[in-house]
């Protein structure tokens, strides 16, 4: 359905297309701006000068939040930032057709950019080693600019934001992916953000802190835990990789790669049949069609307080189970931050998420198996989500009915079928610690698996829907991020 | 962006095309079933059969419906069909900033549904002959199916809705069509509704107040003011009729047709240069997304009751200046629908509505100029609208910066530039007399208009963001309906 062959990323008129050009950042781990075993220096010592304390304290401790004193909402004084809401959900097709639970509402679009430039005709994304405060381990590896609004209007009086104007006025630029993509919506009502990639051919200034990386060198990062964040794994997700018409016959037909990795890039340049393929597009839209209009999945805002099963006590909101996850508060000291301290509410997840990315290769093209899944949070009813998506610990207390069809599948794969396993953090701006293990694994070609919420999709049908918002959930795109990162698998190649 | 050669529409996997099997209906006014001249027998007669009177009654005497003690909401007893609400905007780069006003909530998602069978080797459209409450002139001609939740499931114990099976179950039979679009999004908070269209090979049973028509005869009473409903319009503009592959390249440079229509006819086929056409797709949806990241529009659900600036009064709610809308209720009694008689609220608007879309020949290729239209009810910020769309009496007590840029271009058009000119109804199930004068009106060539609010585009890229939801308002597609309607012009071929 979407014919990829726009490039508005081709360098020069008679220059390599913008998907080729991004295939050879992709095989490129030794950059002449450094290996990437430098990397792990720079990042230590960035890691030393980033010195962060985070406290927990008691939500009423916090400073410039208050609780409505007829909601319980909890805000921020200036009306900014975001709140910590109730919502009521009413889902009568799904294993638990009713609860109740908090939710942010943050309402602010913000920006999520990574610059890119070429350098020895290689494209470069310039990286930031960034704290925040819910990361279990301080820094992590985020897009050049990761700002919300109130950041970059400077509510809150901090520094500006570096390497923001690439983004404010991207048009002095080349604009190669900008759309607005969802946040979790387990614990985010109807968020969104900006995904965007600009390139520019400008000198720009090297800021400490900040590193230009290629895409071979943060696909290997990608597989190390709680290195690349959130933010940097959605932006990823979002570059036009798959595009047949650039990427030319031979890689598409994957000359030189094993089997998998063949496979791979013919699913990432679409089947040999286009007209297969647009009608396999319009099959997965008229199925989202489908499960958006079943039922009506009810979410109504109510009040914090006295939300059912959920108390306020002991300075933070928990649930009466002791699953799900808890609204926290935080005391931060930072250096390497905008401002250098502040209070605000959390999200800390009671137990580490799982997802997971079932492929099987079909007459020698991966498909991945997605599902249709509602939560509170969608802007649009459901997004289409990893093949498994749940947090474990919590299946103890919700209906069996809740159990993902294939968790015992991926849990239980043999080593050789589990093609990606990293833990990596979840947005660190809002959620504590929260960890989620993402895995890719393989599927026999046997494996039949026919559900009404389950798709298979290539990588193109999938990539197709990322340049519209709201089709694929944050976990989906950042194993979309991670999928990319096995187009080149050979280690020789470092 | 949209590779539409995707076709499920294919009768036989030798037959052919969808595209083509559209346009030889467009081209056929006469049918074996009847000509066109009998339609209107035929609607008089249902007319008369279809007896409906609707009174005029105070919201404090409708039955079934209540006011909430403590918001003033209005809401039916059952807790289904639709409440109204109050919202609060704040749209601070509009013309008015900030306004409060009724807002209808619907949160069912109903259907659209059209039948369509072939007949003697061309596709009919099975169309109803259907009353409602709102209807200037009682009957209008409605899809196969026009239902929400509340009436298939039959909550007002009414009749069974005829043919629903057939969108209830639409993998017995051939579907073509299935997006959910949003309606009029000043009047209603995020509503959506499914477009379908359905294609059988059974036999099918000839109730009484339906009829089967040609594209072509559809198209042909598009042009008389109030006969095709608002329903019919949307669901018709989201047909694929644009498939260059299909097509065939005689039809797509418009062999044989007049210069407008050729360029039409290639407009929707798509320009020679595929890849100048999907980077002005790529281009209208970086735009969109722009659009809808500028400073936040809130839209925050208030109490009805004590709305600043409105006033619940002898029966109904009414703005201070007397303009935009009222809230009333209505009494209809009525034969020909499910249920024998019932009482509701309604949107009366104050003034006729205006919705003008601007055309051009660029190389000989129509392109059409939308604007980026921010609306309260919007489910997603905006979306795009005709290049004119207004209530031209409510401008007199709204800042001058509401009066649209093109509309004195629109309504001074010389006649030979107006292509189209019909004054059609709004939905007539919650809007009492809502009628809106649609118009196409042809610019020349060196018409220059560089707004950040809008974009000139073919048509096969406004049919591309058709394939999704909440792209293209309800106005738009009306107007899309309309446009295709001008593709047989030459009246000689009835």
């Amino acid at each position: 359905m979407t014919d990829l062959s726009a490039d508005p990323g081709r360098a020069r008129p008679d220059g390599p297309p913008l998907a080729a050009r991004l295939a050879a950042s992709v095989r490129t781990r030794d950059s002449g701006l450094g290996p990437l075993a430098g990397f792990h220096d720079w990042f230590a010592d960035a890691s030393r000068r980033a010195f962060t304390h985070v406290e927990r304290v008691g939500l009423d401790e916090l400073s410039g939040w208050s609780t409505d004193p007829a909601t319980g909402d909890l805000a921020h004084d200036s009306g900014r930032f975001f709140r910590v809401e109730g919502v009521d959900v009413h889902h009568p097709d799904g294993p638990l057709p009713r609860w109740a639970q908090p939710i942010i509402n943050q309402p602010e679009t913000g920006i999520l950019g990574i610059l890119v430039k070429e350098f020895d005709g290689v494209l470069h994304c310039l990286m930031q080693a960034k704290v925040e405060p819910g990361n279990i381990n301080g820094l992590q590896l985020s897009p050049t600019v990761q700002a919300t609004r109130s950041n970059y209007t400077r509510v809150h009086q901090g520094r500006a934001v570096p390497y923001l104007e690439y983004f404010r006025d991207p048009s002095r630029h080349r604009l190669i992916t900008d759309v607005r993509q969802s946040e979790q919506a387990a614990w985010f009502l109807r968020k969104a953000n900006r995904n965007m990639v600009v390139e520019t051919t400008e000198d720009v200034e090297l800021l400490g802190g900040f590193r230009w990386l290629t895409l071979g060198q943060l696909h290997r990062l990608l597989r190390e835990n709680n290195v690349v964040n959130m933010d940097t794994r959605t932006v990823l997700s979002c570059l036009p990789f798959c595009d047949p018409g650039a990427a030319g016959p031979a890689e598409a037909s994957g000359a030189g790669a094993d089997a998998f990795t063949a496979a791979l890039l013919r699913s990432c340049a679409g089947g040999k049949d286009p007209v297969a393929e647009a009608e396999g597009v319009d099959e997965v839209l008229r199925w989202v069609t489908e499960v958006r209009s079943r039922p009506e999945v009810g979410v109504t805002r109510v009040p914090l307080r006295g939300l059912p099963g959920w108390t306020r006590a002991a300075g933070a909101i928990t649930h009466e189970s002791g699953r799900f996850f808890e609204v926290i508060g935080v005391d931060v000291r930072a250096g390497g931050r905008e401002v250098r301290g502040w209070t605000q509410p959390m999200v800390r997840p009671c137990g580490d998420g799982l997802a997971a990315l079932v492929v099987k290769r079909v007459d020698g093209v991966l498909r991945v198996l997605v599902q249709a899944l509602v939560e509170p949070g969608c802007l649009n009813v459901c997004e289409l989500a990893p093949t498994v998506q749940c947090v474990p610990d919590d299946l103890a207390v919700l209906p069996p009915a809740a159990r993902p069809a294939l968790l015992d599948t991926v849990l239980n794969a043999p080593p050789a079928r589990v093609l990606f396993d990293a833990t990596l953090s979840e947005e660190g701006g809002r959620f504590h610690h929260a960890l989620t293990r993402y895995l890719i694994v393989e599927a026999d070609e046997e494996l039949e698996f026919d559900h009404p919420d389950f798709r298979w999709m290539t990588v193109r049908q999938l990539s197709g829907l990322l340049r519209h918002s709201h089709y694929v959930n944050i976990q989906a795109r950042s194993l979309v991020a991670c999928l990319h990162s096995l187009s080149e698998r050979d280690d020789t190649t470092h």
